[in-house]
């Protein structure tokens, strides 16, 4: 059997150890585990591959010693990583068939409505559980915060509930959200963010009506002081922003320069007040957000969006997955969903990471292909695929220090010296599925 | 195949008419017609079902010339009628396969995101078109409102929409919402009114947090009035009310004796005016509405619903769809959906009408099974089902005329004679099916 659980309680996530507990408890073994993303808190699961309970896992990617797990090749089948949209069209496309949905419901009436805004263990956006909820064949909620029926607004609703457990905390408040996050002080991620700004500013696409999306990383988070600034002085509105959202997309939209926001996930307190409170703030589903085979994800409609990366490389292919040691660190998200369906991909990371060079011959694993990648923005430099001639066109009379991927690659490697290559085995640990379903690429065991 | 259209354009509605003729031009024959209702205004496909256009119609029911039509035997197929939630049950399981659904769509973008709110064509709710939205091998979006991208709130989301068409009027705004629905002035009605909430009042349900349903009949619609009274009165608030939404409604909504409203449709400006502004007015699907084999709809959560009849008989079985004569006139609507989901089915009519008994011994159509029916009430007298020997007990210290059916039907034979059944051919012109698909009846073409 396969279960599934959400991931918008992050590593205040109480649900999803408890409940792989609970089944292990019972002699359950041989499940596979597909929740929408895993955090540093899901490494109590580890025991528990280990006997066997869980022997496959699928979902957006690993971090910290579940990354490393993964990486092992301990689970008895290579994890299969799915990107948000990617996920939302496997369950839609009975790939990923899931057997019993557990959702952690802030908020729940005894009918089963749910929404992720009220209660202590409020989350915001239950995106990516409306998609487990629509689709599992067992819906089960479970709750600290039973209310008289009706709850609404209904993100979730009693049609899809079959059962609910009521617990003394499903989550803890600290770790599901934090306070407002800030803009970064860094003044590499500043320059960086200015860069992407700058770059957005003269590709055709910054005008009245646009639209766009940020990151959570510090560079891409950042640039939304600065595109703030440039929609102030030039009296531009964007018709709709979208992602995980967080403060500074709240700000513009509460002062106008933002229409509607649609919300997959909430970063931090202010979004989840914004999306209790805005008429204009939307809650929407995974498959709404990004899944490429429905009559039309939001992603599609996307101008800008400004993403992070681990590396990348002369192809412009992005990697968020593997660190330098090809260890699992990272998560897919909407990385390639998005990057397929902007007009304008702008990947912004640092030149170097330490003694590492960010712009490769080959990335390790690639998570985003090169052709849906428009643009790698540096602090030293900015590389534009060479398949955009009209960008490059656009870009050419600006003073942004625009330059070929091959002449970025040289800067790093000049300071750096050629990276060794990763030393990996034969074995499969993990596979990258595309958008659409199509294995992108493998990450095999490192030795 | 097999066509759909929503039927919330009521009277008003371009669309069905219009598109019925474009696939008779092309030459297309034997298509299903599957809307979720017939309106007078669809007589006019009525030769293009005599051309073989259409061979088949699945709906609710059918009035005026197009009942008299279906009752005739022309089609080459019974027509199928289903409840509202016996119609979304069906296309949830695949038993009805809807190819195309044309949604007129009173405000859309160019993504295909659609409400029902905004625009010369406002209707309310979308209920009965998301199910067709979300089920439909392809649907078209036919608007004469295209507004920037994007619409919301979204009650039909661009992901499940295939293809958007702009006609200059997709409708007549005098014939899809009237002005404020009034209370009758009937006195007949209002003291059947009267007595259907005297039988609320002391049933054992009329107590803070109670549910309700009122029908968009006379005498129906007249019990808002004196549940109003009754409430302010008794300091009693309802947690939520539900149905085809009427003023009166809206008004007990703005007064805080209804916390929230479940809404399918609208009958009127105010009701979608209502459904507009104000945030505890929320709209459903005919799913969410009353699907019985998802995981509970709204009306099994229901205390009361009062609800019209053509006639009853002595086991407590109504038709709401064939007039004494044995013509299709009506339509089956949430009438059994609600009768079994709420703990108290109250169904009101006048005892006589003309020189008609309406208790009969059978009626010639069962829609709602008597076992799903607790009270009966007349301007004459009250019956109460047997098998609720409860509410028997709660109202015997009432001064209402509590009697068996049998008396019932006693007084109003004795006014009017025994009524001559029905002469009726072997010929089947239509299924009645019950919520959960069985068939609870046929009508046979009369003779």
């Amino acid at each position: 059997m396969t279960i599934a659980f959400h991931h918008h309680f992050r590593n205040g996530d109480y649900i999803l150890n408890r409940v792989v507990a609970a089944i292990a408890q019972k002699g359950i073994k041989g499940l596979t585990l597909a929740p929408s993303s895993l955090n540093d808190i899901n490494e109590a699961i580890i025991p528990f591959i280990e006997q066997g309970v869980i022997t496959a896992i699928e979902t957006s990617g690993g971090r910290g010693k579940l990354g490393r797990f993964m990486s092992s090749g301990k689970l008895s089948k290579p994890t299969i990583i799915r990107s948000h949209g990617g996920r939302a069209r496997a369950i839609e496309a009975g790939e990923l068939k899931i057997d019993v949905a557990f959702i952690g419901a802030p908020c729940c009436d005894a009918s089963g409505n749910i929404n992720g805004i009220n209660g202590r263990s409020a989350c915001g956006s239950m995106g990516y559980a409306m998609v487990d909820a629509a689709y599992a064949d067992k819906v089960v909620a479970i709750t600290d915060n039973l209310v008289p029926h009706p709850v609404f607004p209904i993100s979730i609703p009693q049609t899809q509930v079959d059962f609910i457990v009521v617990l003394d905390s499903i989550g803890d408040p600290q770790g599901i959200a934090s306070g407002a996050l800030r803009i970064s002080r860094d003044p590499r991620e500043l320059l960086i963010a200015e860069y992407a700004t700058d770059v957005i500013e003269h590709s055709g696409y910054f005008k009245d009506g646009w639209s766009l999306q940020l990151g959570s990383g510090g560079a891409s988070l950042a640039a939304a002081k600065f595109i703030k600034e440039k929609m102030l002085a030039q009296k531009i509105t964007a018709s709709f922003g979208v992602g995980g959202i967080a403060a500074p997309f709240i700000d513009m939209l509460e002062q106008g320069l933002i229409k509607t926001i649609f919300d997959v996930q909430d970063f931090d307190i202010p979004s989840i007040e914004s999306l209790k409170n805005n008429p204009n703030h939307l809650e929407m589903s995974a498959s709404y957000y990004a899944n490429p085979h429905n009559g039309g994800p939001i992603v599609n409609n996307l101008d800008v969006v400004i993403l992070s990366a681990t590396e990348v490389d002369v192809d412009f292919n992005v990697n968020v997955i593997t660190d330098s040691n090809g260890i699992i660190m990272g998560a897919s998200g909407g990385h390639s969903d998005t990057a397929a369906g902007a007009n304008l991909a702008i990947v912004v990371a640092p030149l170097l990471r330490g003694r590492l060079p960010m712009v490769l011959d080959r990335v390790n694993t690639i998570v985003t292909p090169g052709e849906t990648v428009d643009a790698i923005v540096t602090e030293r430099g900015i590389a534009i695929n060479p398949r955009r001639t009209d960008l490059i066109d656009n870009l050419k009379d600006t003073r942004l220090p625009i330059m070929t991927i091959q002449e970025l690659q040289k800067m790093a490697y000049d300071m750096t010296g050629r990276p060794e290559p990763i030393a990996v085995s034969d074995e499969v640990v993990a596979v990258i599925e595309y958008r659409d379903g199509t294995i992108m690429d493998v990450v095999r065991k490192p030795l």
